[in-house]
C-alpha cells in the first residue's frame, strides 16, 4: 500500500499541498465540507455583483481532475485522533474514519464575533459562498426596499451600510458599496437617490488596514473618504440587531440605524486546532492557532503538518500567500521524506507583499519597504489576482466580468434569489410599516 | 397627470410591453415579485453548471434604466380590482394599492404538479432562479454523495436522474445531464464512473416534444437515446418521494429508485387569471388562462390587456415568442389609443418557429414546414438565443460560457452552496446508511 496523505481543507493551504504531491508516490485524500475551493480574496466581488460564484469557487475535484493520485471527499471533519492516526468524517447521517500515514491540517479560520455569535444573524460574515450570496441579497435587497419606503428615518436605515472591521476585506467591501451606490445604481432607481447611501467602516483599532504600513493605510483612508465612506476608527461595536448597531468610542456610546451590516472584524481558527493542540500538549494562540515547528509540523508529531490560517509560526499573518507557501512546503517535505531525506527543512516564507483594492483603478500595496498606490497599485492588484485565480477559465471569465464592471461600471451578477429577498431575517423581522400608500 | 400604465410581471411579455411604451406619453410601473427578468429558455444551463444566474436574469431596473417613463416595483401582486382599477401589492409586511388607467397583466404561468403539489418537495421545477440553483445543487450533490456510497442499490439511486415531462425543457435538461455524466464529470471522480448514470425522461404522452412535428421529435429522441437517455413515453407518474418515483404504463405499475427528480411536466397560469376571468365573467381554460379579444384585451375591459402565458388566444402556445409579441402588441395598442386611433388591431402572431437543443452541437427546430436538425440546428439555436438574451453584456458573457462548455466540455458554474448540499430534503430525509466504512 502506498503512503497515505490526508489533507483536511481545500483552501489555499490544502490545495497547494495536494498539488505539491502531484508526482509523489502517495495516495492523497483531500477532505472538505464544501465541494469547491474558494478564492476568498475576491469573495467581496461576488457579494457586490461583479463576479459569479463560479468565478471564485472551482470544484476541488475539477481542479485536481488530472492528478491521478488525489481524490476528494466531501465531508465535515469532526475530529482527528493523533494516536490512532485517523480523521473522523461525517456527511448526512454517515460517519466514518479515514486513516493516514501523514496528515496535513489546513482547516483554516472562520469569522469571529468575539463571543457574540448572535451578531451573525444580523451581520453576516464574508467567509463562504453562502455568506457572499447572503450579503449580495442584503445589499441589493436594501436598495429595492428603500425605493418603496416613505418614512424618512426608515429610508435612511435602509440606505445605511455598516461594515465592521477595517482589514483588507472590510476596506474593499466598503469601497465597493460606495462604487455601487455612487456609480452603478443611480440610473436604476426613480424615487431614491442611491448616491445618498451612507457607508460606515468601523474598527476598534486606531487606523484602517492595520497589517499595512501607515502610508498605504492613510492613502486608502483618504481615497475611501473621497468616495463617501465614513471611517470610524477607535470604535467598538457593542451590539448588533436587526435595525442597527451600537458602538462605543472614547466619547461614549451611540446607536447607528442600519438595516445592512457586514462583519469582517476578526477570525478564529478552526476548532480542530484546539483539539490538535490538546493532544500534542501545546497551547493555541488566543485566535486558536496551533504553534508548529519551523517545518510546519505539530510538536512531537512529525507526521502531522499544520498549515495556513490554522498555523502559528513566527507571527506569519493569515494571508492566502502564507497558506499557499506553507501548504506547498508540507507537500514538498513529504516528498523529500519518501526520497529518504530525513532532515527537516524550515519553512522559508517569501513575503510577496499585500494589496488592497479600494475602488476601481485604485489600490494600495506594499512589499517590504516598497509602497505602491493608485492606478499603478490597481494594475498590480489586477495582475496578481488574475495570476493566482485558479484555472484558466476562471481567469478569463473574471477578466471579462472586470472589464464589464470597471469600464462600464455595471454589475453583471446582481441576481438575488427569492429566498434571499424575502426570507431574510433583516427584512422580515423589522418591517418598516404595516401599511403604506403606494409609491 | 399622465396616463398610468401598470404592468404586472417582468417576464418576456411584461418587459416587451414596457419597452414598446418607451416613447409613449405614459407613466409605466412594472411590478414583479422578483427583482430580475428571467430568460427562462436558458434556465437549464444554470441548473447544469454552464451559465451563472446573472447571465440569464438581468435586474429589471437595470434593463429599464434608460427608460425614464418606467419604474420598477418589487412586490407580490395579490389581486386586481377591475372596478376600482387598482392592483394590490405586498412586500414584507407592507401592503398597498397601485392605481392604473391601463393595465397589462403578464403574470405568466407556474409549474403544475396536476394537483399533487407535495411532489414539489422531491421534484423541483425549472421556473425560477431558485429552482435552477436548487436543481444544480441536487445534480452535482448527487454525484458527490454517490462517490462515497458503498451500497450498490443506493449508489444506483444516487446515480439515477428522472426528468418528468418531455417538452423542450425536459428534453434539454435530460440531454445536459447526459452530457455532464458522459463527458464533463468522468475525470473528476475516482470511485464512481459517472458515465453509468441513468437518465430517464418520462412523459405521459405518446412522444417527446409534442409541440414539435413528428420528424424533429423523432430525431431528438434518437439523439437522446444515443447519448444514453432512456425515454419512456406513455408513462404516467403516480407518486414522487424522497428516494424515487412510481409510474404507471400500459403494462402496469413500476417503482424507479432515483434520488434526483426534476419536474417539467405542465404549467398552470397565475391565479390572477382566475380572478380576472371571474370579474370579467369569462371562463379560464383548464390551465387557468384567460380568453382575450383578438387585440389581447379582457372581454368587456378594453383598459386591461392580458398577454403571454396567461392569455388564451387562438390556441397560441406558451412560448417566449408569443409572450414577447403579445406584450409588444399591448404596448403598441396603448400608444395608438393615446394618438387617438381608437380602432383596435388584432394581434398578428408571426410564428418564428421552435428550437430545442438536445446536446452540444445538436438541436432540432422547425418553422412552419421547414425543419432543421443537427449541427445546423444548433447554430440556429445559438444565434437565436444570443440575439434574444437581454443585454449586450449577458450576450457576450453567455457566449464566453458556451465556448468553455461546448468546446472544453467543462462547466464553469458548478458551485453549490452549503445550504444546497447539506440542507436538502432529498439528501437529509433518506440517508443511505447510518454508518459506513471509509472510502
Amino acid at each position: 500500500m502506498r503512503h497515505r496523505v490526508v489533507i483536511v481543507g481545500g483552501g489555499f493551504g490544502g490545495l497547494a499541498a495536494a498539488k505539491a504531491l502531484r508526482r509523489a508516490p502517495v495516495d492523497v485524500t483531500l477532505v472538505d465540507r464544501q465541494a469547491h475551493h474558494l478564492f476568498q480574496p475576491l469573495l467581496y466581488h461576488v457579494a457586490t455583483g461583479i463576479l459569479s460564484q463560479g468565478n471564485v469557487s472551482p470544484p476541488l475535484r475539477d481542479v485536481l481532475r488530472h492528478q491521478a493520485n488525489a481524490s476528494v471527499v466531501l465531508a465535515e471533519v469532526g475530529g482527528i485522533d493523533l494516536e490512532r492516526r485517523t480523521v473522523e468524517c461525517a456527511l448526512l447521517d454517515w460517519s466514518w474514519e479515514i486513516e493516514y500515514d501523514t496528515l496535513i491540517v489546513a482547516a483554516g479560520a472562520r469569522q469571529s464575533y468575539f463571543g457574540r455569535d448572535e451578531f451573525a444573524l444580523h451581520a453576516p460574515a464574508m467567509k463562504t459562498i453562502d455568506d457572499a450570496l447572503e450579503v449580495r441579497g442584503r445589499i441589493f435587497g436594501a436598495f429595492e426596499v428603500a425605493e418603496l419606503e416613505d418614512d424618512p428615518a426608515k429610508l435612511a436605515a435602509w440606505l445605511t451600510f455598516v461594515v465592521v472591521g477595517a482589514g483588507p476585506t472590510g476596506v474593499e467591501m466598503a469601497g465597493q458599496i460606495a462604487e455601487l451606490s455612487r456609480h452603478s445604481l443611480p440610473s436604476n432607481f426613480r424615487r431614491i437617490d442611491t448616491r445618498t447611501a451612507r457607508i460606515l467602516l468601523l474598527d476598534g483599532g486606531p487606523r484602517i488596514l492595520p497589517t499595512f504600513g501607515e502610508g498605504p493605510a492613510r492613502k486608502a483612508a483618504r481615497k475611501l473618504e473621497s468616495m463617501g465612506v465614513e471611517i470610524r476608527t477607535g470604535t467598538l461595536v457593542t451590539n448588533v440587531d436587526a435595525t442597527g448597531v451600537e458602538v462605543l468610542t472614547a466619547d461614549g456610546g451611540e446607536r447607528i440605524e442600519a438595516m445592512t451590516k457586514i462583519w469582517s472584524a476578526g477570525v478564529q481558527a478552526s476548532p480542530l486546532g484546539a483539539s490538535l493542540a490538546a493532544q500534542a500538549g501545546v497551547e493555541t494562540t488566543r485566535a486558536g492557532q496551533v504553534p508548529v515547528e519551523p517545518d510546519c509540523t505539530l510538536p512531537g508529531h512529525p507526521e502531522v503538518f499544520v498549515v495556513g490560517d490554522l498555523m502559528s509560526l513566527n507571527g506569519l499573518p493569515g494571508l492566502a500567500e502564507v497558506a499557499m507557501q506553507s501548504g506547498r512546503h508540507a507537500g514538498q517535505e513529504i516528498r523529500r521524506r519518501l526520497e529518504g531525506k530525513t532532515e527537516p527543512r524550515p519553512l522559508r516564507y517569501v513575503d510577496l507583499g499585500s494589496l488592497a483594492a479600494v475602488s476601481r483603478y485604485y489600490a494600495v500595496g506594499e512589499r517590504k519597504r516598497t509602497q505602491v498606490s493608485g492606478f499603478v497599485g490597481w494594475v498590480f492588484w489586477l495582475v496578481v489576482h488574475l495570476t493566482f485565480l485558479t484555472g484558466f477559465k476562471n481567469r478569463t471569465s473574471a477578466l471579462f466580468h472586470w472589464i464589464i464592471s470597471f469600464f462600464g461600471r455595471s454589475r453583471p451578477e446582481r441576481t438575488i434569489t427569492a429566498q434571499q429577498v424575502f426570507a431574510r431575517e433583516a427584512l422580515a423581522s423589522s418591517p418598516p410599516a404595516a401599511s403604506r400608500p403606494g409609491p
